[in-house]
């Protein structure tokens, strides 16, 4: 039996799978969880793959420790989709940091989770974790000068995550953050053209809003093309001048992807995708 | 129709086809190019896929441009493999490079691109480029102090690319370098256990041989995992410091995927990747 995934029509990457766990519909999406040949467990939603416990570490250590570098006094965190819980799990590994407020529409994705892959949902339970079980752009509409950092963590700009990346949520996040806030958020591929697309877009409406808006990258070797982007949005800070690489070391926290060095090295992009950036302004 | 390549034997990657070109069996491997939806041409060698026409730039600039914007004065170059022609298309805009010796061992690559995929093959009638056909191996192995750079862009450790992976070819490009030579290959990806080892033992055998050996890395979307890793090895440059950005900028080459940003970039390896790395020493 085989996951298989489609990139384009034309380019489908399929993974080997021994078992499936769990498949259920919930009220917005399609969940399952397979135990794989290769990845362990993988987390699949409306068909696509979300997360694969090989490679998670990369996604959630990149969405992660590159805004807490740069601010490493965060103590006001607002994680936006993430229901997998592997956000979470990277984030309270920071003493400083006070309140997670964590917004999933689906509390089918954190229940499966739960069950299923302890390794992203195990440090759920935090005790300054808060989980709200609602619609993202609802919540963060009346909130104001509330978080230091907002991480948007959410599936693609279609389905139920679709108004995670409109102008009108970009300016509610804007106005939620504090003085020397960040928004970071997951904005897809430069290599596909549907991925292109809303990669533009989320970095256009991005960039209209905030003053400081950049792009960073990383290899996550199951996302299409292997080549994934972030937004990274805040109302100062600049990712790379900004950076507090001595305060972040200082902390010691251990890694297997994310260093300082990579840090600056992630905002290097290709030509090819400066320049589709660009275009799409 | 569809391409498929094995990455293990429980992951996949499939590329759908429009119609076969050619394919044929050397005296040393077989070779197909194959006309894609979406990648333009792709050539597949025994199997794997070797480049495509919408990704190649990425392979063929950082191969190239990462060791000559570290010595812009290259003059004598040697390429071993690269029958697609790519790496020497990129080579022959240096106006300061007089001499690239291109020894392929298999005239029938050369001959198929030169047919199918002028993308790449299109320059190799440059009068600066000396084509032979013969084993890189023994070509290297009688060299003393000629090139200023050797580059081997070669298939995989086994078939006919396994000697360009062993210690005894390394020794005689360090011997067949000048006093500032420098060699840089493809070693493979970093995520799947085999490429890993192929990886690991290219490493461990370059640093043996030359004071200076790093790694560097690219996004190659058609790549198993998309994560590429490149050696630069070298009797004294060391492609972070002595990087020429400000000499490289001023020849105005138009690159696609390449800049001296992502130069420096591309060496901030993954923890993960430093350490496999490590283990292999």
């Amino acid at each position: 039996m085989w996951f298989t995934e489609h990139f384009t029509p034309n380019v489908k990457f399929s993974i080997k799978i021994k078992e499936e766990l769990v498949n259920l519909k919930s009220e917005y999406q399609t969940i399952a969880v397979y135990e794989s040949e290769d990845f362990g467990r993988i987390l699949v939603i409306d068909g696509f793959l979300m997360l694969t416990e090989k490679d998670e570490f990369i996604y959630h250590e990149m969405i992660t420790h590159v805004p807490m570098a740069v601010n490493p006094r965060i103590k006001d965190v607002l994680v936006i989709g993430a229901g997998d819980g592997g956000t979470v799990r990277e984030l309270i590994r920071y003493p400083s940091i006070e309140r997670i407020d964590m917004v999933e529409i689906d509390e089918k994705v954190v229940e499966v989770c739960r069950r299923y892959i302890p390794q992203t949902a195990g440090k759920l339970d935090d005790p300054r974790v808060r989980l709200l079980f609602m619609d993202g752009v609802k919540f963060v509409a009346d909130k104001e000068s509330e978080y230091d950092l907002i991480i948007v963590d959410s599936t693609d700009p279609f389905g139920p995550g679709e108004g995670l990346f409109s102008s009108a949520f970009y300016a509610d996040c804007h106005r939620a953050l504090k003085g020397q806030g960040i928004l970071v958020n997951q904005i897809g591929g430069p290599y596909y053209a549907s991925d292109i697309q809303a990669a533009q877009s989320a970095y256009r409406k991005i960039k209209r809003i905030f003053p400081v808006a950049r792009v960073y990258q990383a290899h996550i070797p199951t996302y299409a093309s292997g080549h994934w982007l972030f937004g990274f949005a805040s109302k100062g800070l600049d990712p790379v001048r900004d950076l507090r690489a001595d305060e972040w070391n200082r902390l010691g926290l251990q890694t297997q992807y994310y260093n300082t060095s990579l840090h600056l090295g992630s905002f290097a992009l290709p030509n090819y995708v400066e320049q589709l950036l660009k275009e799409g302004e």
